[in-house]
């Protein structure tokens, strides 16, 4: 273990395991050797969540690996649970409710535990509903592939281990702007972060780096000069003006600090090249 | 007819035709009685199209109404089409193909005429592929509900009735956003604007409204200050750094010079009332 806090890796969903795995493979390059418990909390049916994961890390070479799940709040006192974090380098959650995450979790020694797996230089990633419950605040319930409407959004808090940020997943493929820019507008104070599926961000030190075969949405109302939301008709369509959107791909960093991508490194020979191949 | 430029009214597709028909009812306030073409021309075969626009008019009150169809380019030149057109009050073009609008009637006399049409005050609407041509460059291809590849993307220039703008249509619903970006970033002069369905921006002036059930989203590249739309990897995901984006539902305004929502009517008294609700 290092003396600095490890990654957060929130994933979109989806994200490859038979091939590449790429986004696995940072997940596995984190964890120095040591132990990863897959967290299948989120689902009521873990089996085949944990099956499919511990395939999919063993064929990266990743083979220490344990389950947490838990079935009533009441098992996070558990201290067989809270010693499988205490031994762990690294936490994965894999898909299904996020609710089921945060409302079995929340304020409990085994989130402790997970806070302090992360201050001691641990990875926690997150897939689907694990990368929404590592945000300050969740979406858990909202359309998709239409415009928002005030009253069609529920939101929770989140494990909170990304502070002042609130994640969304499967982000293209479901059509999610629309339920990101409505929960933004609710407090500019949260950044929206929508993850397409395969597609991850990789949080360090406050800013985070993109990788994967998607992109990562960035949608910031602060600067918004007009919204309806508080309007309080449920079925209004949103209206939110100067809202900042940022389109990120693999290699994109940002500052979330500074709310603001970072120059991409290697930019100006891009340029150079592009200059080249356009003369 | 007056003495200045009638209204363009661009409708994201599939608007009310049997209830209230408040997007209907638009383009048929506009018309003063007089004569409203149907053009089908965006469709190979145009007849359910004309049967179910002249049913939805009729209902509200507009029964002088006649086809207007195109086989051919040739067929531009013919009289009786020219005629058809020189004695409107306004057209309205149904849905299809957007391609087979311009290619057929682009640069052509009954082009002029719909430009003539316009300019001594008649309404010309459009609803999916006939909102699309009216823009200076259509969308004419480009996968829905995926973050946007630099090389999934065609483009055409439209009848340009409505300058630097790029519209496209059945926005929310079928996950356009990525591609609208994609479309900005090739040239941050023109404006994005995806029109939700049963939803349409009326413009007049340069300025545009908001009617219909769903939002219009605005974007507008002008501020970025990174993409990689050059790169011309066909399989890379777009990265695109600030931009700006508008949420607008009904009754929202839109500066189409200065690229800006208009200040909402009654807005201070809205503000009032949620400072009420929420003391």
């Amino acid at each position: 273990m290092t003396d600095r806090t490890g990654a957060l890796i929130a994933i979109g969903g989806h994200e490859d395991k038979e091939g590449d795995r790429q986004i696995l493979r940072a997940v596995a390059e984190r964890l120095g050797g040591g132990r990863l418990i897959l967290a299948t909390v989120a689902s009521e049916e873990p089996g085949e969540y944990f099956a499919a994961y511990r395939a999919a890390f063993a064929g990266i070479g990743v083979v220490d690996v344990a389950e947490l799940y838990l079935d009533e709040r009441e098992d996070t006192s558990n201290p067989a649970n809270r010693s499988l974090l205490a031994g762990a380098a690294g936490i994965f959650f894999t898909g299904g409710d996020q609710l089921r995450i945060v409302s079995l979790m929340g304020d409990t020694p085994l989130e402790a535990e997970v806070r302090a797996l992360h201050a001691r230089g641990g990875v926690i990633a997150g897939t689907s509903a694990g990368a929404s419950a590592q945000s300050e605040t969740m979406l858990v319930r909202g359309s998709g592939a239409e415009s928002h409407r005030i009253g069609d959004l529920h939101m929770a808090p989140g494990l909170g281990l990304i502070p002042d940020v609130i994640i969304d997943q499967h982000f293209a493929e479901r059509g999610r702007i629309g339920r990101l820019l409505g929960a933004v507008a609710h407090n500019p104070r949260l950044l929206g972060i929508g993850i397409d599926e395969d597609s991850a961000i990789i949080v360090e030190d406050r800013r985070f780096r993109v990788i994967g075969a998607g992109a990562v949405t960035v949608v910031d109302a602060e600067k918004v000069s007009h919204s309806n939301i508080a309007e309080a008709k449920p079925d209004r369509v949103l209206s939110m003006h100067n809202v900042i959107l940022h389109a990120l791909s693999a290699g994109d960093q940002f500052d979330l600090e500074e709310r603001l991508p970072l120059a991409r490194a290697g930019e100006e020979s891009a340029e150079g090249a592009q200059g080249a191949a356009s003369s």
